[in-house]
């Protein structure tokens, strides 16, 4: 009808020239045609618009609490309004009656008839509980069946009001107070199904081997690390990788007190360095290049260059196929080296000042994190000696004699492999009451070419190692800072001197006497925590069977 | 005499079966010949030793000091004494008097007629002025001429007494004292010539072509990183390293104050990522694996996994066949990524104020190296907007309008390159008297598929870049948690979201709104002290004709 009634509209001035008009409708008379048409156009949407508020209005009698939840539009920064969001960690009894405003995660929901809903809500290692109830002019019983129906994990905005609780709930960290929830909406959701529940991953084996009312599922660690993102987000992971960033963070801490400064060397080599079978070999333009198995070369041609103190926290890669408990191809090493004055054990002693403070600041820092890992991995304090005594040192012939008394056949004991290693962490244990302890003068023929010889022993070495809970995690040593005998050394064990000649160059140009140490970042962490598993204690582990994700 | 004395010696009671000698000596003469042989060759040694002794002596009579001087054993810790030793920068005038030890570089010395010596000592970025002097029974000519004969980097350790300087030493750094030396000792010496001097690494290019009357040696860059141990001794390669140390220090710093984590993703991949062109290719095992351009996918996995605040300090690797002033196929990352409340501005303002706190930290902690930088690299300081006004921050398009008023043609601005990105840098200087600006809102075909587009603009996205001096030393953006809108972008830059499945699965798992961004620290460095050329920045410098040292 409208339509019929525009057309009616006499034509305008601008239709005048009929002249032109022989074989269709003339310029003008097309755009007012068009004209009409789009007015037609608007017309209908107007109505359409129209028709679907009246729908609106018409669902919201039934559904009070539309614009209280539901999922939010796909956030690309459509607006800033600055409302203040707390931390779940944050909530306290005192707030009782504040409202509040929060982003979590929904670790689980659990419907109570159809008019009440809790949800599990939770960030990093805090959760806290939330309740939705029906309400009149509130909550309606969309609003709950709505939020009832949200899939574990999904990302939440909730409005709610911080109320005391009667009773400390369990099911949460912050268990004092809970949420009384007044909007929730939907900021992300999932697309298919968990291969897990968070809840399954954080489960201790030790309460899925001795509850034998249910059967729990148990996620297997390869199944954990193929869906890592997930695994990653259980309460026990966030506190691990905590712990992870204190002792990268001790580490630095400690030596910056020292005089040391951070150096970053390049892992790409020209030439396979220190072992050539282990290394890893890169396409480079048109040649080749390697990837540093330590930062060892250029931390000890830093020291040639004057910087005294240096340490560095980086990657550094083992062409291994070692497909063990404490092995990967990828892996943090926390290196330093330091000239030295007179002899090698300022540097043992600083390393061993340097463990004690990150062992001590670890267990004041991460109470916590500490507590939350323990729940699913059970294991006894980390203990070394702090009192006067000093840390347990002693020489290799010594970690010889005591496995020897324990039974082991001398003839086995020109290395120590990763059973007696063990098996000496229990013995000095025994003996000492400590986790913690080191060993100084290894043989030479354990100890790669740069390694100082002892001044009167030729067959041992000015060389050490770290142990936690029986776990080598650090090696070390004083270093031939004497171009000829480094040479000489190079050639007894294989090496061509010329094939690295710009590291034996640096020595030539004057040297100090210098030694240092490797740390084992990851080694660290689960041996302090008792993991098990080096793989636990990467974000993303490669072994020689993974590279994802 | 005493041969002949011992041979008279009668037989012993095992010489008796005569009878058994009929063909030569008895076994018993043989070992009784043995026997005074070996007291013979004792006797021997025992006259050698005297003599050498009484020549010894001898000698000490034309040099007393030859236990004040000379070349030490090699350091193989010996022994350990405990005796202080003291840093040249501790000196003052306070100490008159006082006798010090101390190790360091001979930097330069010079005779004066045969009786005096003058040694220009060096430790890392200080240095200081030492007398060797002819003194009776303390310091003999032959030390003196020992002294000056040493070649320039020897490292030694001297005693000395500290004497207030009657006029400031202009030559050494800490320049109101000097050491009259009692002692100086060898501990490395140099193997062949040095390819360059210290002094002439240090000295600025501006002296060497304003001074007329000296042919200075100019040290070009190639010969310095060929030799980068010597080259790296200068006192401004000292302190530009310390500066490295500072930026990554306050870069940690100011985020942990923030909520974040430090995480290690791994470099090595089993996809090439973000940009297959310029990946390396790794051969891992039986297979291939690549090495990381960024730890982008990581960060963002590490938020889908609840980290909500993570940054990385680690290398990246570009195979970028790009030979300029600012590429480097291996260099630091300095890498954040963060869960965003409602906007990304939150991140972006975030980084601002991580800039801020950096800048004048640096310009606190470290007046002294950058004035030490300053003397052979001249440049203006560093200049932001520290007031209220803020950080300048412009759009995109607005700064493509600036470069157009300037005389650039609008169409070649689809992209700014590198030019006209300084150009800009000097536009904006000249009007807003700043280095560091802020251009927001890049184009949707500059930046990489996993940007939020803007809400209203689908052209352009929610990015932005930082500039320091007219260059680009942070790139960042809100990046895209939806996967539906992930994968479609994924395709529609010819990446195919299966092949990268571990990363587009890492979203359909729930991942919170999110941005971040990744800043070279070579390049701040560079860009802060002006040093022009990114391989001053880096310690052992990477690019694709360079892998060694």
């Amino acid at each position: 009808m409208a339509d019929a009634e525009i057309n009616q509209v006499p034509p305008s001035e601008e239709t005048k020239a009929e002249g032109e008009e022989t074989k269709g409708p003339s310029k003008s008379e097309l755009k007012k045609r068009a004209k009409e048409a789009e007015k037609a156009k608007k017309a209908a949407e107007k109505a359409a618009k129209q028709a679907e508020l009246e729908a609106q209005r018409a669902a919201a009698e039934v559904d009070f609490a539309t614009e209280f939840h539901g999922k939010l539009p796909l956030n690309q920064s459509q607006t800033r309004p600055r409302r203040p969001r707390v931390q779940i960690a944050s909530l306290n009894p005192n707030m009782d009656g504040q409202t509040v405003l929060l982003r979590a995660r929904v670790q689980t929901s659990r419907a109570q008839g159809n008019k009440m809903v809790f949800l599990n809500l939770r960030q990093r290692i805090d959760s806290v509980q939330a309740l939705l109830t029906v309400t009149p002019e509130k909550v309606s019983k969309q609003m709950v069946k709505w939020a009832a129906s949200l899939q574990d994990e999904s990302i939440v905005l909730v409005e709610g009001v911080v109320k005391k609780s009667p009773e400390i709930i369990k099911s949460a960290t912050v268990g004092d107070v809970e949420l009384h929830l007044s909007q929730i909406h939907l900021i992300a959701g999932l697309e298919g199904r968990l291969p897990f529940t968070v809840e399954d991953a954080a489960r201790p084996d030790t309460e899925i081997e001795t509850n034998e009312e249910v059967q729990y599922k148990r996620v297997l660690l390869d199944t954990r690390l193929n869906n890592r993102v997930i695994d990653l987000r259980t309460q026990t992971n966030q506190a691990i990788f905590k712990l992870q960033h204190g002792i990268g963070h001790f580490f630095r801490d400690y030596l910056d007190a020292q005089g040391f400064i951070e150096i970053h060397s390049p892992k790409l080599q020209g030439a396979a360095t220190e072992s050539g079978a282990s290394v890893f070999k890169v396409s480079y333009f048109k040649g080749s290049a390697f990837l540093a198995q330590s930062p060892q070369l250029a931390k000890q041609m830093a020291i040639a260059a004057d910087f005294e103190r240096v340490y560095e926290i980086g990657p550094v890669f083992r062409a291994e196929d070692s497909n063990t408990h404490r092995h990967m191809t990828e892996f943090i090493g926390l290196d330093l080296e330091m000239a030295i004055e007179e002899h090698y054990h300022e540097v043992m002693e600083l390393l061993d000042s340097l463990f004690k403070h990150m062992f001590a600041s670890l267990r004041e820092t991460y109470k916590n994190e500490i507590d939350t890992v323990r729940r699913q991995f059970p294991a006894d304090d980390f203990k070394w000696r702090e009192g006067p005594e000093g840390t347990l040192r002693i020489n290799f012939r010594q970690a010889v004699d005591f496995l020897v008394e324990d039974g082991v056949p001398r003839e086995v004991l020109d290395d120590i492999n990763t059973e007696n290693e063990k098996r000496l962490g229990r013995i000095i244990k025994a003996k000492y009451d400590t986790d913690y302890f080191i060993i100084d003068k290894f043989p030479m023929e354990l100890r790669p070419f740069y390694t100082m010889p002892d001044p009167e022993d030729p067959t041992v070495t000015n060389s050490y190692d770290f142990f936690m809970r029986g776990e080598e995690i650090l090696s070390g040593a004083q270093r031939i800072h004497d171009p000829t005998l480094l040479a000489e050394k190079m050639r007894s064990k294989g090496v061509e001197p010329e094939s690295m000649a710009f590291y034996v160059d640096a020595f030539k140009m004057g040297c100090p006497p210098h030694g240092g140490g490797g740390i084992g970042l990851e080694r660290v962490l689960m041996l302090f925590l008792k993991l098990n598993n080096i793989r636990r204690a990467s974000l993303f582990p490669r072994d020689p069977k993974r590279l994802e994700p």
